[in-house]
């Protein structure tokens, strides 16, 4: 994974990614929506390195998306929880596993989104929350923040023309 | 990025984060639905090497996220455009922007979702579309699907465990 300049980074999209878009990471993240927490755990369900575990557990712990608490003195064992962070992460997690589903699924979904207490499945859908309406490409587009560079507001105006366009 | 055994791939989450899960890949998809197309678009928007460049849209034209067309026959150029299954990308690509905003940005939003006639920011939220229940943690939980294998069901019955015993 190459990183690159830093004037990319002012997208939320790059910033967000940069913290979860690693191969192990997002596993132990859906590990850990499953209620996954001890490093054995973690490591069984990986199959992956201790060595390359210890360093993305710490990654996700820096990046505050996991919090590391001792659960065992003699011997010291560490468990892993999900920050508030981290939990907040989840929608993304869901969006992306409805669309695996939805697409890469031929033979059915594996795993899925349920109501806990009907067991009926959740058909996931983003919506803007004061009005309830879907977040759909013809009325929600992207826009310059409140903390825009200037390239950022040259991408959205270049943004808005497109729309202008597509729209006759 | 290091591919682990095919067993794993059952998962909704990693085989969707297979198709987008590398920097450059989300990086085009998110300029993609800025409404670039052309090749020296991205280039000049990502600074990215060309034959670099070359091999993610083929990776994203191979699964089914971009449709290459040509638009110009003397000499021969292409533009690449979202598929159905790449449009559909969209709620993953805003709800990771709305999380990068939120706990990314101390500065505050680069680029944001906002209402296309009002320009009002939008909260995205994820709800379940019939009854349009957000789909919080409480009230809706990971199962197995249809095409569950064993080592899915017994995740899901972990999770279920795990569930009942932080209900109390």
């Amino acid at each position: 994974m190459q990183k690159t300049k830093l004037s990319e980074m002012d997208c939320p999209i790059a910033r967000a990614f940069d913290r979860v878009g690693e191969w192990w990471s997002i596993l132990i993240l859906r590990d850990a929506f499953h209620g996954l927490t001890r490093f054995d755990q973690f490591q069984r369900s990986l199959s992956i390195a201790p060595n390359m575990l210890t360093r993305r557990l710490n990654a996700l712990v820096a990046d505050g998306l996991l919090e590391k608490r001792l659960y065992s003195a003699h011997p010291p064992r560490y468990e892993y929880i999900l920050t508030q962070r981290g939990r907040d992460f989840r929608p993304v997690m869901i969006a992306l596993m409805a669309w695996g589903n939805r697409y890469f699924s031929p033979e059915g979904a594996h795993s899925t989104l349920v109501d806990a207490h009907t067991g009926v499945e959740a058909d996931p859908i983003l919506v803007d929350r004061p009005s309830l309406r879907p977040l759909i490409e013809d009325d929600f587009t992207f826009a310059a923040g409140p903390a825009a560079t200037e390239a950022v507001k040259r991408r959205m105006a270049f943004v808005a023309r497109k729309r202008a366009k597509a729209a006759g």
